[in-house]
């Protein structure tokens, strides 16, 4: 008899602008796939490691010119790094699954849409920081633009933080960045938030079913 | 007649291994230089801005083993950013001379020598960063290693940074990726680190009497 052979875990990412529930759906996708059978690490960008939060607490913190774009990506690319090679890779190679909530996608979305740095920029940088490492499958949450905002102002109109400080149109332009990976790239898939919170959960199982059937 | 002509200023940069008296040389060099006509800022790698030497903080404090290479590699990329959009562009535009102790040099020999991370890895960090800003002369100060290292120590025998608290070997790898960069780039010289400091000055202005002459 050989070792017991430990499966490779799968790796999902949660996107989508401040106020479309990312939080509360992540528990239930969590819920979910416990149920099944799986062990799941729940973790978050920038950080989910001690130097990935202490990086944080640098690119969200201060005022929002605190950071030039270019030096904001390296920060975030840094964070990345840290959070990558320290948990979310050894959690999957112990056979965890591993949600997260943002992941390369938000750079590319928040920090590649313009501002002088390309997609290619960001994702050169995930290569060389992070050996390029994507997700098995990108959820984008999309709510109607200015409700987003609304609800994400309502929550956090005392302290909104570096990138939540931006304005309504900038918002805009993250969300047609997500639409496009959907449009080019099979792990992104882009989910209606609206409506009740069971409903959306099941838009999301729909979209991960296949991950939890046997290989 | 015309709006009054700034020449650029021209950026010089220092490197050598801990304890072969940069600063001393940095200082020799820019009263020399300030003599000539020239303001002079005088900065640091890494550091310089307010952002850079937070980042500072990070990368040079804690544990040897706070970072993984990847990460240290981006986080010196970031703080470098911040360090020539917002210090060193602008004062070279307005016709100053800047002489930094470390900049790209350091991180290609210390981070780009090894662990997985190449010279081309740091220089395409380096080109997004800071669009691949190169100083115009790049003088690096060598000592016999043995004798650099034991000067290195008796100074910061209580508090080696991360970076100082390396091996003697790996700084011997550091000397090597220097030589290197000497023999392909004409703009980095080599300079012997021994004997008196005035006779180290007089062979750094042999290095860079051709960026003091008349355009």
């Amino acid at each position: 008899m050989g070792a017991p052979v430990t499966v490779r875990g799968r790796f999902i990412s949660i996107e989508g602008g401040e106020g479309v529930g990312k939080s509360t759906q992540i528990a239930a996708l969590a819920a979910f796939i416990t149920q099944k059978g799986f062990e799941v690490l729940l973790t978050r960008e920038p950080g989910g490691t001690e130097g990935a939060e202490t990086i944080r607490q640098l690119v969200l913190g201060g005022s929002a010119e605190r950071w030039m774009p270019r030096a904001e990506a390296l920060l975030f690319a840094a964070a990345r790094s840290d959070h990558v090679e320290r948990l979310i890779e050894p959690a999957l190679a112990s056979g965890k699954w591993v949600i997260s909530d943002r992941f390369i996608d938000s750079s590319r979305a928040y920090q590649g849409g313009g501002s002088g740095l390309s997609d290619n920029d960001i994702m050169t940088l995930h290569q060389i920081g992070s050996r390029g490492m994507l997700p098995d499958r990108t959820l984008i949450l999309r709510l109607d633009t200015k409700e987003a905002v609304s609800r994400a102002a309502a929550r956090d109109q005392n302290q909104p933080d570096r990138i939540q400080g931006r304005t309504e149109i900038f918002h805009s332009d993250v969300d047609m960045a997500f639409v496009s990976f959907a449009e080019r790239e099979p792990r992104v898939r882009l989910v209606d938030a609206s409506g009740t919170a069971d409903a959306v959960t099941a838009r999301l199982l729909t979209e991960i079913s296949d991950l939890l059937e046997p290989a």
